[in-house]
């Protein structure tokens, strides 16, 4: 009887996972919480009004639709039963939809982290999710519409101020392109506001933006970002806020800043599934919430279970895209050794093909192998490996047609409809109308400047 | 002083007006409340996931950058006062927006009607705005997902059975749209369903589809739709309806079909502010709703007020994109010649271009000048006159991307994006948690086959 598969999670981890398992005397079936595979690396231009969501969130189905001993179900995972080798999930009616394994590889991610200042959650949205990024598009774009008709210029000034919190790749990014639209896109879209006047404030705790990164990069994203009309503020965090303000402690003390959008970008925290699993395996997870593995990614006493990606500490590996897909990839391959009786693949061992961001328009750092790049040249090949890792030629096309119009002829952003319902929602005290917030998990304390997102 | 021009609605018909008075001496606002100029005629390959809101939803305020005497504002209009020359309306956060004008041009369109039975509006959601679409789309993918995962049989012939209420080009396109989905492109992503099982179902009161096409493209269509496996079934009328079946009276008698799926695209009914502005002259709306106009499209003792496009009734020109095009370009033309006190142009004469409709794949029906296409010619017809149409050159080959992609090349949906959470609301009892119904106007009575939209 075909062994059966079960991976939780269709991100890089999952995904990558499903896919070495093709061919394989196998029924993998990968349950996820979305209909869709997301390349969070390029969320934050969904947030930005730059890409539809459509190209860097295909549907995992379609994905996966030539594997044909692969299936996709959509439904949110409830409980592990590690004993009875069970998975118990939810259809999104309530239904159950139980799930027997011989093989379990869990790849579920992680969500936010307020740092255990959760109350933070209602005034500063995160980008973990499309879902989430669409919600910052909207608020972002709902802000601009605001100032246009405002008449007070103090409260004018307020709509037109944007705090990004955590100076990671996705902090760096975000400010980025929000100090784009604002300076380059859109002042010639509106009459009674200019929106060169906009404040775009980069707040880190750390003493320099993107806190991994070769102190020389980090001086030319500081310079470039200033350059571009983003104020940094390092050695800086956020203490308080509420929907119209928030404050800082920084070098100086104390301040406040009038400011009516608010962007957490500072941490991140793993999926509530880590800390399940190592109950029942009797290990502890780590602050940020992250389950210890073995060093091919299995559970302490469970070789039948894995856990790869965003979730598990292993061997230090930053929370991005590489290590999950190639733990993912790795894990396919070791259960599909297992299934054919053939040697098992060596021990797992991270290949860093190295990092990069973008810093707003046309420039980005780069770091890879030892060699660094900055400007016109690091966006180049920034460009170039996003595009080269987006599922199907069609999303690559697509993605390089959007980015000529938006970036690079039109100075435009096609995908920014918003509707007089959606700023009611998006101004309106708290997101609990139509938008939603990411689960927030449990707080676990974690530095500001140590989990960084992106990849 | 330049003359204040207010212009309400960034539809066809507003959005002409506006690009007609480009360098004129005036003023010119248009408020609307979405941020967008719409293209409804594309709206329904929103609905099913051919194309991304963006191409067919350009920011307003972008579409007349280069127009330097207009502006755009995001407001929702709730009161005109014709004798104070004030149009007063509401920002998002309901904070009051006053503007006075010198003329005022109304382009408010029309919203769907449920011919008296608003209770409708909770079961069969209608089309009109793109969050409209995104809803539609949202429900009916969400539904396939509930498919997979239903094991009884009969419940899952449900999430299967679509029912579209009404024949006009709106529901026409949108029945074959939803058949390519079910038996083109998903079959092969489902590995538990068999999406070719899928009941699509298209009612008319009418004794045949397209009522105001000839009898000739009429029968083609329902051919063509039944070999798509499409039921059509005509002089047939939806009598009741909750969230699990539709009650149809037909030729047969009564019948309860059991279906999750249901939508509106039977009827429309003018904007509320057609009566508003009825009452201030003296005049009656006709059964849509519709207030009739002078030949110029001005208001009986208002030769400073015009409205124009869905809201009107004017010599019995449908409600489609020509004719409000049409009148928004000539009244244009006409506050043009005022402000220059040039002659003005002759008295508004409608030149009919014909009207067509899209049959599921690669098919449609066109009527011009008197010729008839039908099949492939049809649709590269349409195909060519509705990526004209579009505004902007991004728009036309980002859309002519996308169907290559989407309908030619790889039968796929790239812009298929749910979550848990929408698939939650799509399925729970009415849309109270995140969709948002269209506004429901008092109902009119008006029979089901007269007022057709799209264009």
């Amino acid at each position: 009887m075909a062994e059966r598969v079960v991976v939780i999670g269709g991100g890089f981890g999952g995904l990558n996972a499903v896919r070495a398992l093709d061919g394989a005397d196998a029924e993998v079936t990968v349950v996820d919480r979305t209909n869709h595979h997301l390349f969070q690396p390029l969320l934050y231009q969904v947030a930005t009004g730059i890409l539809p969501p459509g190209l860097i969130a295909p549907a995992l189905r379609s994905v996966i639709n030539n594997q044909r001993n692969a299936r996709a179900l959509l439904a949110e995972v409830r409980e592990l039963d590690l004993a009875a080798k069970v998975v118990r999930a939810a259809g999104p009616d309530g239904r159950p939809v139980e799930l027997s394994y011989d093989t379990l590889v869990v790849a579920a991610g992680a969500s936010h982290s307020y740092f255990g200042k959760d109350q933070f959650a209602e005034f500063a949205p995160g980008m973990k999710t499309i879902e989430d990024a669409r919600y910052l598009r909207d608020g972002i774009l709902s802000k601009f519409e605001m100032a246009e008709i405002a008449t007070d210029p103090q409260e004018r000034a307020e709509w037109l101020t944007f705090v990004v919190i955590g100076a990671g790749p996705t902090g760096v990014e975000l400010v980025g392109q929000i100090a784009e639209l604002a300076h380059v896109v859109l002042p010639r879209d509106y009459r009674t506001v200019d929106t060169h006047e906009a404040r775009i404030i980069l707040l880190e705790g750390a003493p320099a933006v993107l806190p991994p990164f070769a102190p020389k990069l980090q001086a030319y994203t500081q310079r470039k970002l200033e350059k571009e009309g983003v104020e940094v503020r390092l050695n800086t965090l956020a203490v308080d806020m509420d929907h119209e303000s928030i404050t800082v402690k920084g070098p100086d003390g104390l301040e406040t800043i009038r400011a009516r959008t608010r962007i957490w970008a500072a941490g991140v925290s793993a999926s509530p599934l880590a800390r399940m699993l190592a109950g029942q395996v009797g290990v502890e997870v780590d602050r940020a919430g992250r389950i210890p593995v073995n060093p091919d990614c299995s559970l302490p006493g469970h070789p039948e279970v894995f856990a790869v990606g965003d979730m598990v500490a292993l061997n230090g590996l930053p929370g991005v895209a590489q290590p999950a897909m190639q733990e993912g990839k790795y894990v396919g391959k070791l259960i599909r050794s297992r299934i054919t009786g053939e040697k098992a693949p060596d021990p797992f061992k991270y290949f860093d093909k190295g990092s990069m961001a973008t810093i707003g328009y046309r420039s980005a750092v780069a770091d890879a192998f030892g060699v660094k790049f900055t400007g016109f040249i690091g966006y180049v090949m920034w460009a170039f490996i996003h595009v080269m890792y987006l599922i199907g030629w069609g999303n690559r096309l697509g993605t390089i047609y959007t980015w000529a119009r938006a970036l690079w002829f039109g100075h435009n952003r096609a995908h920014r409809v918003i509707t007089f319902e959606t700023a009611q929602d998006e101004i309106s005290e708290g997101r609990m109308v139509s938008g939603r917030p990411s689960p927030i998990l449990p707080a676990t304390e974690v530095s500001q400047t140590e989990t960084t997102t992106s990849g």
